[in-house]
């Protein structure tokens, strides 16, 4: 393991997240909320002191192996989280540091929940800083960097390791040679279509802030809003806009690059966003039939069925109504939809749907299997042969996957939580949704846990966004043994 | 597909079923309950009817390959449990063919998952058969056909095919090298157990009919008793030497064979059987853990928990204590155990301990081969490698296995369930355990749910029982192309 490389690694990236807590600052100085300001400072200041030794540490060897970008990606997730805490905990708006730790690990991790009950009376900065970690987490801290520091210039491979230990999917695919290039295109996409939803929503008349902290929340798919209602009381056109944004950031941004290359048949006929678009169609279908009996307007049930649909399937999970009330089917496809999630490469959680579609090939292939025992039968996608270390490694994510859900969900019911409650956390936490059902619904949060559960559901939310292996190996000692 | 050869072994298990209606019939006739006595004459004459000139006919094919295999197995299951219902059916003890229906399924399968409130107002012939149901189902209808009639004489790997379809676990291992003999020493343990135990439960005061009916749930793992109040009526010696029998029942067949030949070392080394004891023993401790504010004497609490885990790992799920007033970590613990189950090869349900030692080892493989890519690294089981037919073959069955809690859970919500109820019902069904939590609990029963439900559970517990593929295959069109 090449542990200086790791710490140099992690010194940079707390340099630049110290830098992204200015932007905050700066809206906190203006307002005259001079304790948010000095908490982001102060903040900043600690995470660059502890940050810059480390980074300007050169290591002689630069290699990294598949393990040592497993334990980087774990590494940095969590002491990135525990800096982005410090701004809640410093300026009060949080009181104690596992519940600003939540909140962060919930940001960057984009899964949006909260032990915030009254989200409207922090100071301006710090619900900013709160929106910006899922803008940040998004995309990736580490796919960052690369733009900015190729880390290991020799070897491209290495960056690759980092890359496909922190983006969501079964490959990371770089779009360009160079990987500069790739995490510099994926940024510029990022960048162009949240400013894309920042300028729609100031044209539906949505406030500068609101608009900036609402795009932020939207592309990272995170769900924190500056409101207690979540969405509720935006317009119907906002709604909209969101709705289509969350649907765009739920795709494959590799398909978004293959679109500005013109190479558009590719791109539409990917069976991941078709199988997204059908799901999410069938979704809306489904949850309209089940609760039309609760509206009188079929418009407001279109759009409401709509948005929670697109919500979910995103993992971002804006409310606009309660759903307690629903009928239980509904709630159980809610369920459904969040283990599900949306396309691999995007900024979503979940399974994704490439997993969810090889799942379904991989048990065909079975029957298939025993009732031919002899015949070697191969698993497509897209037209090529996925080859058995992907398939295997499929298998292998969900088996894991639920063993974390039984597991977290047993933790979690130590606290004495009802069994909808426990569950739907600890799906909504591995899957980083944030928003689950019974107790953790649209009314309440997350704070009824104690300090026990909370812990145990960030290193969920955190496994669940690197797709669990750069955090499980820490828990196997066995693997560190030569 | 040799069809002709199918029909001729369903016609004979349709005939076998038609003679073991006939012992309830004598109960009846000798209490003088001529309703219901009739009723199992006219089911036997029903079965023999329809069974007869099937099984007279002798195909000239007798080949059966794996899918034949799958193929048989699923029709027997549901013909067995279609004909099963009409002693319900016929004599009124049950109002409608479908709740008749889910009994007897529930009764094969051993689930124990009931419709009827009032168990005790059944007539006794009646109760009889919804207990011997449990026997037949336990052990398996198709086994006890092979010690009547070798059914392909030439080839005894045809009966493996049938055997393998039918028994529960990763491999059906034959104890000496001829299938009827195989079959016949398992019913000569099975009854010989039984024997034991009616015995022992005699000694303890139970009356004749009331032993005999608990020795045969007891060995079926099933959970149908005489009594609403299932087993909590019952003396503390009643459920001292049920809880010891219900342990015996979950142990692998092939360890008792074992100790029959004196091999103690070898069977007392079985890893499955060890883990099974370390996992009875920690749940027995978990649960009196989390319950320990409930009870006031301590004797009393370690009876109850250590019943409790016992009825649920072995998926009996007798009761003798509400447990809708424990708290929640206790319940979402009994969830886990009904997952879990017990060994391999013996009469329970659930997933199975040799499973869930195998996922753990290919998870754990896994996380080794993410930090080392190159690595061959086998998975090992009693000293043996585990083949990558059997590995994939363990990871394949967990995933359609959750697919189809997933499922179950969504299609039952329909009926408007709490989300407890809904998922544990389909737990309950799948593993076939037949006690959930919420409104399938202690005091209330299945016939809560519509008709629908009823046959999607129905399917549920005979896709429990057989292990999923030899139900499956009739779901997946594209298999039965050429």
């Amino acid at each position: 393991m090449n542990y200086l490389m790791i710490l140099s690694i992690v010194g940079k990236v707390l340099c630049v997240e110290a830098v992204f807590m200015l932007p905050p600052m700066v809206i906190s100085l203006c307002l005259g909320e001079y304790r948010a300001a000095l908490a982001l400072v102060l903040s900043a200041v600690a995470a660059a002191i502890v940050g810059l030794p480390m980074a300007l540490h050169k290591p002689k060897n630069t290699w990294l192996f598949a393990r040592d970008g497993l334990v980087t990606v774990g590494v940095v997730w969590i002491i990135v989280s525990v800096f982005g805490a410090l701004p809640f905990c410093f300026s009060g708006a949080i009181p104690g540091f596992v519940d600003s730790l939540f909140e962060s690990a919930s940001g960057f991790t984009t899964t949006g929940a909260t032990v915030i009950a009254d989200v409207e009376s922090m100071p301006k900065g710090i619900q900013f800083w709160r929106c910006f970690t899922h803008w940040l987490g998004g995309m990736g801290v580490l796919v960052f960097l690369m733009i900015l520091n190729p880390l290991t210039a020799k070897n491209s491979g290495e960056n690759m390791h980092l890359l496909r230990a922190e983006s969501p999917g079964i490959r990371a695919s770089k779009l360009v040679p160079r990987m500069k290039d790739s995490a510099t295109i994926l940024y510029l996409i990022y960048i162009g279509m949240t400013l894309a939803q920042f300028v729609l929503l100031l044209f539906g008349g949505v406030s500068v802030y609101d608009s900036i902290c609402l795009a932020m929340s939207t592309a990272g798919t995170g769900g924190f809003t500056a409101y207690n209602d979540s969405m509720a009381s935006f317009s119907s056109y906002t709604q909209w806009v969101t709705m289509v944004f969350l649907l765009l950031f739920s795709v494959n941004f590799n398909i978004w690059f293959m679109l500005l290359l013109g190479q558009w048949r590719k791109a539409l006929s990917n069976g991941e966003l078709r199988t997204f678009l059908m799901i999410t169609a069938g979704a809306v279908g489904l949850l309209m039939f089940s609760v039309r009996g609760v509206f009188t307007d079929m418009g407001e049930c279109l759009r409401v069925c709509a948005f929670k649909a697109v919500s979910i399937l995103s993992t971002t999970a804006y409310t606009t109504v309660d759903f307690a009330i629903w009928p239980e089917f509904a709630r159980m496809l809610m369920l459904l939809m969040m283990i599900i999630g949306a396309c691999a490469g995007s900024t979503v959680g979940g399974a994704k749907i490439i997993r969810i579609r090889l799942l379904f090939k991989i048990i065909r292939r079975s029957i298939h299997n025993a009732f031919h025992p002899n015949k070697v039968i191969l698993i497509h996608e897209d037209g090529e042969i996925v080859d058995d270390y992907t398939v295997n490694s499929v298998s292998v994510y969900f088996l894991t996957y639920f063993v974390i859900i039984g597991l977290v969900s047993l933790l979690v019911s130590i606290d004495g939580c009802s069994f909808e409650t426990g569950f739907s956390t600890a799906v909504a936490c591995i899957n980083n949704v944030g928003l689950g059902l019974g107790e953790v619904g649209v009314i309440e949060n997350f704070s009824r846990f104690s300090v026990f559960s909370k812990l145990v559901l960030i290193i969920t939310m955190i496994t669940g966004r690197l797709e669990i292996y750069p955090i499980l190996v820490f828990f196997v000692p066995s693997v560190w043994r030569k």
